[in-house]
């Protein structure tokens, strides 16, 4: 197979495409990788999640790796990643344009968590949904694409 | 949905069953994730890479986490996250049983990076495959399972 860098602008057009991804976060010298879903806007990836480990983490630390890919097989792959950095979008008056449009662009993906849709049961308890919303400004971009040898 | 926690053995069983995951390092504050095939073996991950950013990074900080998963639709997944710890496996005659084992084992599941077959274009370059052989101790593994309301 051959494997060629993409540029900037198609790193960003495949991210554009694409919903799924995995973030990375870190602890002192611990990673933790999980699985987000998110909407692209001009340089920063828009997503919310429950309180837990990864806010926790991103607030102490807000340096974070996003990874999205598509594998059609093991030769026939892209794969884009991000170095970027956490923003909360705290539900003060300051930050409403930005939350609302997080809102209307995660809406606008027919995504899976309207309130009283979602519940999760862990540790034998009902969890209600409590979204904090934020985004991950992009400070750097790579995007490699494999293809088989012709 | 429901999300459900898996159990450690069923969770080690999800990953026995899979190859394609992504594995998460750091430098300092900073993530980096890549995708990566492995193969499960007795609490062990073993899989290999040319040198690069990813190997540096863990022979200098060991502490990885590597996440893998099978996704239907948002309600309807499957996602194990592992804490491990990075050992190289080097080409000396100590490490010997171990890298057989680890080559058998990636060559057993019909591995797509048999020597000469791989020819990567980097900068314009072409790079040769210089395998580093290594495996990831899983030190801690979490589950988690989401399945459509009934």
């Amino acid at each position: 197979m051959v494997i060629e860098e993409l540029t900037r602008n198609a790193s960003l057009k495949f991210l554009a495409s694409t919903h799924l991804s995995r973030l990375a976060c870190v602890q002192g010298s611990q990673p933790y990788i999980v699985p987000i879903y998110f909407s692209y806007n001009n340089d920063y990836l828009y997503t919310f999640s429950t309180v837990g480990q990864k806010i926790d983490w991103m607030r102490a630390n807000p340096l974070v790796c996003v990874q999205a890919d598509e594998v059609v097989n093991s030769e026939h792959w892209t794969s884009v990643i991000v170095y970027g950095r956490f923003e909360e979008l705290p539900d003060t008056p300051e930050w409403r344009t930005e939350r609302s449009s997080a809102h209307g662009l995660l809406q606008s993906k027919a995504m899976w968590w309207e309130p009283g849709y979602v519940k999760t049961i862990l540790h034998g308890k009902e969890h209600p949904l409590l979204p904090v919303f934020y985004r991950i400004h992009i400070t750097e971009i790579t995007g490699h694409r494999a293809t088989p040898d012709a």
